[in-house]
């Protein structure tokens, strides 16, 4: 499972506190305690105004690449900044992200095109969020078009089909693993990501439902996620279900997983 | 999903003990918590020497019945324990359990064929444990050939298709959840169950692993479950699968059960 960790982001109330504060010490640390816990990639999302973003995202990033020696995921809902940000990064990372909305997807295309960058890509468009499996497969083959055109390969993208809410699903998560088994059969080498938490807004004790999704959708193909690598519960969830779909030989993974503290009972 | 409470078994030793102190009021107290967090039967299993078990189970049963209006499984590897633990029972409940071995099907189907009893068969015959998914489907086709030929219907019965420990197998849990899908679908209204806590012998958290698997086996087609009750994690995440699952419209019940204090914090 890849794991991009999202402690680093601007909307969390402590880092925006750290990032207004110049608190660098705070940053580095949750770069530290991420890379312990054995993340992929660190995510770095500014979340401040517009004409802060670009050097926010240039002090965390700097901080971040002192901190560890892991890739950085550049996180903007704003394309352009990614681009740039992309810059102050010392190796590939991921580009977080694309969609066929805006024109994103022409803008960033041609920049990661004959590079090692990955790349997350919403399965939205200029229509909003698709409501159907269809609809979203469909905006899927345009981006997968779009990506033969600029010769990424499939490999590099971790593809977000969207986690909505479930508390307003009047059939559960049924569609959301249609699109992720579809596309995994389509495209074997293409990841598949989320931000996980998403389908327990509104609901109580969410940590459960974000657990359950979790091992829900690792089963229909999800194999990397955008999530809290500090949250024990649901890191021993992930090792637990690689070893129950035959992932894991002997589970040696899980154990080891458990020994370095990544799970169980807190050290 | 069709909850077993296991709490009332010889073989926990708070449980033992309370046998051999004749302590009414630790069972009463197991029956009434159970009853509580929502079971649909209340499993009794004696676990002493042969001599008393029987003497045992109707004490048992008795302060049960006296604690709780649930149906109770009696349960024993007993064939002869079940069928007289029967009698001390004032409604129909679940006979656990039968399977090929021993002739245990030949001597407990025509007792509850023309009864209400349900009952659990495991898919292990004198042979053993079968070793592949089409062996324990043959000695599946084998046991419901006995269930016609009692006339003994397949929604009265909870199928166990023998969960066993995930740390030696190599490829997971494929062959299990293989057979719990293709005897639902030769079977949609029968119950598949099993002892959850199977799975994680020997490993390391094993919470983690129970929970992770009781989301896949639910998605593979288990309804039913031998399990604790009082492990609110655990129920939390069968209510969030079946929400998950498009089994329970808007959270209702989810939520309803989250409001009940099944799970989430300790009241």
């Amino acid at each position: 499972m890849i794991i991009i960790g999202e402690k680093i982001n601007g909307a969390i109330p402590s880092v925006a506190k750290a990032i207004a504060a110049k608190d660098a010490d705070f940053i580095r640390n949750l770069a530290k305690v991420q890379t312990e816990a054995g993340v992929t990639f660190i995510d770095v999302c500014a979340s401040v105004d517009d004409d802060i973003e670009l050097e926010t995202m240039k002090w965390l990033i700097d901080i971040v690449q002192e901190a560890t020696d892991l890739p950085i995921a550049v996180d903007s809902p704003n394309v352009y900044t990614c681009i740039e940000a992309m810059k102050f990064c010392n190796k590939p990372g991921l580009f977080n992200s694309v969609s066929l909305e805006g024109g994103k997807v022409d803008l960033a295309f041609p920049i990661i095109a004959d590079t090692k960058w990955e790349v997350v890509a919403l399965l939205n468009s200029d229509k909003g969020i698709p409501k159907t499996a269809q609809d979203r497969l469909d905006v899927f083959d345009e981006l997968m078009a779009k990506a033969k055109e600029y010769n990424i390969a499939p490999s590099r993208f971790h593809i977000d089909p969207l986690v909505e809410m479930l508390c307003t699903s009047e059939d559960g998560i049924k569609m959301v693993t249609e699109v992720i088994g579809k596309i995994k059969a389509a495209y074997p080498t293409i990841h598949v990501t989320g931000a996980v938490s998403n389908i327990s807004f509104n609901l109580p004790a969410r940590r459960i439902v974000n657990q359950a999704f979790t091992v829900l959708a690792i089963n229909a193909g999800m194999d990397s996620g955008i999530l809290d690598p500090l949250n024990k519960d649901l890191m021993g969830m992930i090792y637990a279900t690689e070893a129950l779909l035959g992932e894991d030989e002997y589970c040696m993974e899980y154990i080891g997983a458990f020994r370095e503290g990544i799970f169980g009972a807190k050290k």
